[in-house]
């Protein structure tokens, strides 16, 4: 393994993952209701989709007892990819899952990295998408890469507003199981057959 | 995040894990070789295939800085996937890498999470295969994941020979750039066109 050369950035990253790891103490969090989502999924054998590990630099592990090793120095790093891939009905999903309290989507929510990695999953013929959340609305979308692609590299502003969300995405219907169906959104804009390319939003 | 929770499978792993992150200090190892290999397929816009990162149980974190937070408690998890997925024209690719120093694949190495989830990947039409490193012939070859799951399911042995694998495995070619092209036999297994699907062994 490589040493991370970006500390502060590694840094920015940390917060948003003890976050995420203390969201089991804060109720329901959007990775909690994707992770449940992928798991209904894959119980009813309809899509293979995974949340990736998060990535940590491994720098000392312990050995006190011979059947168990202790790492006792590692460190958050950030992740080249996003967090959510897999295979749905013969095709590659890729995604990244955000959530906001604001009615703005900030793209310092997304990496430079993630941004790249979004943009070679088109290239390379996958679905690329982002699931955003407006916790305070409760109210989650799929955006279709290219359009975060497009706001991230040529807009002035540093976000996206709630309205210039809205216009390009699609609401995720919410319900007990799966608690955010995603894949119908995928059906819809992905993968309808009748459905003109050029029609997708 | 929910507590492993079987310990003493955890510990198995971890001694696979801990080879890999020394590998570094030994010379080149099978994931480094793929590590590579990947690398140029992105760089060369071929393909974007990733190592997922293993995955990590974080118990305990520490903030000595208010810039910096450091792991100190954490354990190593058995991954419920295989080490590696990605998309190569429009097809989704799943594929976990082993090595051997033996003339037999042990199904040991490979666990039941890992048979269940290729299989997953065969029954949702993705590619899945093992990659399988004979390092004392240093040959590596491709073998599709079906082999493995009928091996791993009905064979008595608990392992498979040399000249079984060989026999339905395909020879990576091994080269400067990239180190394992082992895409070039996707080509000529998953994806030529001309060839009937039957023939696929």
């Amino acid at each position: 393994m490589v040493n991370y050369p970006n500390k502060k950035k590694v840094t920015t990253q940390i917060v948003g993952h003890t976050k995420i790891n203390n969201a089991a103490h804060r109720g329901m969090s959007l990775e909690e209701d994707i992770s449940l989502s992928n798991q209904y999924y894959l119980s009813r054998n309809i899509a293979v989709i995974y949340k990736k590990p998060t990535p940590i630099q491994i720098v000392k592990v312990d050995y006190p007892k011979r059947e168990s090793a202790k790492i006792v120095e590692a460190y958050y790093k950030i992740p080249s990819t996003t967090d959510y891939n897999g295979l749905y009905k013969g095709k590659y999903v890729d995604f990244e899952a955000k959530e906001t309290k604001t009615k703005t989507f900030p793209f310092a929510n997304i990496s430079q990295h993630q941004i790249e990695h979004l943009q070679r999953v088109i290239d390379h013929s996958g679905i690329a998408f982002i699931i955003i959340a407006f916790t305070s609305l409760n109210e989650v979308y799929l955006v279709d890469a290219k359009h975060i692609i497009q706001g991230y590299l040529h807009s002035e502003r540093k976000s996206m507003t709630y309205d210039q969300i809205v216009s390009v995405a699609h609401l995720i219907p919410q319900g007990y199981m799966p608690r955010l169906d995603y894949l119908k959104i995928v059906d819809k804009v992905y993968l309808k057959e009748v459905q003109d390319e050029k029609e997708i939003k």
